[in-house]
Formats: structure tokens, C-alpha cells, sequence
């Protein structure tokens, strides 16, 4: 499969990879990368990310066939808003975006019949940031879920359904965006959360002493601010039932700790750590 | 330094960890390795972590230079009580057990004036369980807690010292029993709680997306029950504050994503970030 012409909104550490792994595979005759600060647009012309680089979105997406929004979720209706006059008919319009139902709303209310969009979310990242981090491999083995909706065209899915996978991605899953963001909010959107607090709650003191348990629990909390304030916005319902089962789950090890029960405590780790093994 | 005997007691990871540095490292002419299982004690001996092996501990610890105790921390008071007897007069005695209040206490007032207990922890580890999966540098660059109490000997405080740094230990710090109690209820068993309560709260069927966040932030609640069951038995009163202060950040967090309150949530984000970015 070969794109005429692929652009990427958004050319940091996702915008970069995706244009990184299109490259590698050839998968573009031309991948233009349309960034909102110059800088970041040069250093991914010089990471060799994308083949030419541009600030204005309408020129930027100008005659592509398949045009990826990789910007924080809140910017992804403002941008989709901004080209949907620009689109070449028959274009194919995705994003990745972390959040959905919001994001998907939005965007199919703006753009014209005659191009057609598909959300996307790669569930593969890094707490890192920028094109310096992009990867070409980064969505090698990860999961893509996209979105279906009754507006959403079938062959559109196929094409980016093998976009995804020749990116090297191992699973492409299509669920409606209310299944993916009560979904993410769970494996990706409580994690974050639980990280940042954990990190913000420790005494400074004692964090000197902090190894590989400490680490590993917290790493995503220096992931990009902005990107998550987005994800909270976009996804309050879901994040907030997730935090509240979680939460009367913490209360209840809590409330064993307290009555000094050991066997139900050795059952509650027991239990977490036959489901934590088998996520290999 | 070398010790003419070392006995080790509980030859699991960490005991099969220590064997095993002790040996590469030639500080010992002879160590011990006493397992309650005789197949652990077989499979330490198989794997080259102890030069003899027995289930018997007055045995097992007779004519030991330094004793160590490396078994789940509930234990630690009932075997320092059996081996008491045994231990030859300027025996130094430490532990490798993770809560220290309880420990200490009850050690020191079961041993003989002619023997010297000093408390470690060495802070490092591995959600893995067994000596065949111990690692002769587990300990290389990690930090070990000791504790000093009214009783404790500054001789023996020296010569442990000397000990887990002849093991690549890149610090050794000294601490009350309380105080390390406290620091760790916020670095290691706070994070545990977490970790746990993430895994066994989440959806059966969303884990099947668990990407690297997800795997990262849980990776410790796959560690073993008893150990961690211990900890929450001796250490309950630290963890039950750290996890209050804990639960205050995390409400703080749940009210400013529900009011929807866009910078409040960056600070939070940021904060946590540039906190995570200076661990490294």
C-alpha cells in the first residue's frame, strides 16, 4: 500500500513516529509534517520525519489522501474544523488521539460527505516528548483501536486498518468511541492518575530513597501536562467512575490493614499477582 | 574483609541473591544457606549460592561470623528467638526484611549481650520469587537502610557497613527504626497498595489492553503475597497515614477533573512531571 501523499498535524514524539515508520516502510511518496511552532517543524525535517514541513494547516493538508491529527485531544476539532475545506475529496482523515466520544462528535459534525474520517488511538507512547524522541518502531507489537460509528464508511476502516498494520502494529480492534474511552480510562487514564498522585503526595524526603518499585509505579507521571489535562477533559465521565471503583477498592485494603487481617490481605495480593503474571 | 562463615537464612531471591554476591565477591570462606524446604535449599546449592545447605537452623548458624536473615518479615522475631542459643559469642546478626519498628524491637530483646544485631534493608528487589531467580548484583548500586537503636553496637554497625558496600551497595544510610519505617511506607508500600488495587479493580476485559503504562505502574503487585502480607502486618501504622495523605491528593485530583477546572489539572501534571523527571 502506497500513499500519494500522507500529512501529519502535529510532528512531536507520535506525529514524528508515525512520519518516521511511514518513511522507514515506505508507505509515502511524500509525507508533509504541519507543526504550530517552526522549531519543532525543522527538527523534524532534520530527524527526516517528514519531507516538507509547513505552519499552515490548509496548505499542508493540500492533495493528501490520508491526513492523521497527532495533536493533544483538546486542538483535534479546532484543527479538524480548520481543514475540512482543505481536504482533497475522497481523503481519508484520522487522528490519535487518546479520547473519543468527544473527539469523534466533533469531528464527523464538521467535515464534508465527501471525506471520511476514522478515529484512531495507537495505545503505544512514551512519557517523553518531541520529535528528538520519535521512533520508527514505536507502534511495532501495539494495539490500534479505532472507532465505528453509523457514519463511518467501511472502506475508510480498511484503509487504515492496513495503514495500522503496516506500521507493524500486532491488533487493530474497532469499538464504538463510548467502549474505547470507558476502556482507556481504566488501563491508561486511572494509571496516569494514580502515578501523579503518588508522585505529588510523596514527601520529598523520602522520594531520595525511592528504587526500581517506586520508579517503575510513577514513570508516567512525567508525561506532557498538556496532553493529559486534555485526556481529563475529554473523559471525565469515564475517569471519574473508574476513580471511584478504584477507590472503594483502596478502602477496602485499607480497611483489612487497619483489622490486621492477614489472611485476606495475603488473598488480595495473592489475586494480584496471578493477574499481573499473566500480562506478559 | 573476609568472614570465615556466613549463614544465610531463607535462601529465596534475596538469600539466593546474597549467596551468590558473597561468593563472586569472596567474602566468605564458607556460607550457609538454611531453607525451611529442602527443595530450596537443594536448588540454592545447584544454583552455586551457598556452599552447604540445612534445614536446621541452631546447625546452620553454629560458628557463623554474620548470621542474616532473609525471610519474610513476620518470621524474622521467631527465628532470631530459635537461633539465639546457637549464635557464637561476637556473632554480628542482620536481617534484609523490609518493615523494621517490630523487627527491631523483638530481636533485640531476644538475643544475647554477646551478640550484636544491627537491622538492614538492603532497597532493592524484584517482583520475582526464588533463588532461581537470584542475581549476584542485585544489590550493585542500590541503598541499604541499617537501623541504630540505644542498643545498638557501633562495631558491628561497621562492619555491616563494610558489608553491603564489599556488595557494590552505592549507599548506606543509617536510620532509627521508626524513621525508616516512615520513609518507606511512602516509597515502596504505598506504591504496593496502589499497584494492587489498580490490578484487581480493573475490568477483566480492558486489561487486555494493558499497554507499557499499565504494565509499568502494576509490574509490582506481581510480587509474593507473604512477603507483602508481612509487611502490612508490621508496618500499619505508617502505611495507614502515608495512604491517607495519599487518598487526600487523589480527591484533590477527582474534584478539579470534575469541576473541569483546565489549569488546575496542568499544574498538577506538571508538578508531577518535574518531580518524576529528576528520578532517574
Amino acid at each position: 500500500m502506497i500513499f500519494k501523499r500522507i500529512a501529519i498535524i502535529g510532528v512531536g514524539l507520535i506525529g514524528g513516529s508515525l512520519g518516521l515508520a511511514v518513511k522507514k516502510r515506505n508507505l509515502a511518496r511524500v509525507v508533509v509534517g504541519i507543526g504550530r511552532r517552526p522549531s519543532s517543524v525543522r527538527k523534524a525535517l532534520r530527524r527526516g520525519a517528514i519531507d516538507i514541513g509547513t505552519k499552515d494547516l490548509a496548505k499542508g493538508v493540500a492533495g493528501a489522501d490520508l491526513v492523521i491529527i497527532a495533536t493533544p485531544v483538546c486542538s483535534i476539532p479546532k484543527i479538524a474544523r480548520a481543514i475540512a475545506g482543505s481536504l482533497k475529496e475522497g481523503a481519508v482523515l484520522t487522528d490519535a488521539g487518546s479520547t473519543k466520544g468527544e473527539v469523534v462528535r466533533s469531528v464527523e459534525g464538521c467535515i464534508s460527505p465527501k471525506t471520511f474520517f476514522v478515529g484512531s488511538h495507537p495505545l503505544a507512547g512514551s512519557e517523553k516528548r518531541g520529535v528528538l524522541f520519535a521512533d520508527e518502531d514505536l507502534f511495532r507489537g501495539s494495539v490500534v483501536i479505532m472507532t465505528k460509528t453509523k457514519k463511518t464508511k467501511g472502506s475508510a476502516v480498511k484503509t487504515l486498518d492496513r495503514f495500522w498494520r503496516s506500521l507493524g502494529v500486532a491488533r487493530v480492534v474497532i469499538k464504538s468511541p463510548e467502549e474505547h474511552d470507558r476502556i482507556v480510562a481504566e488501563i491508561s487514564h486511572l494509571p496516569h492518575l494514580v502515578a501523579t498522585a503518588l508522585i505529588n503526595s510523596a514527601d520529598k524526603k523520602s522520594i531520595e530513597f525511592a528504587a526500581a518499585g517506586f520508579k517503575d509505579t510513577t514513570r508516567i507521571a512525567a508525561s506532557d501536562p498538556e496532553v493529559w489535562r486534555d485526556i481529563c477533559i475529554t473523559n471525565k465521565k469515564e475517569i471519574l467512575r473508574t476513580l471511584d471503583r478504584y477507590e472503594r477498592h483502596l478502602l477496602r485494603l485499607k480497611a483489612i490493614i487497619k483489622k490486621g487481617r492477614a489472611e485476606e490481605l495475603y488473598k488480595e495480593f495473592a489475586k494480584s499477582k496471578s493477574i499481573r503474571e499473566k500480562l506478559r
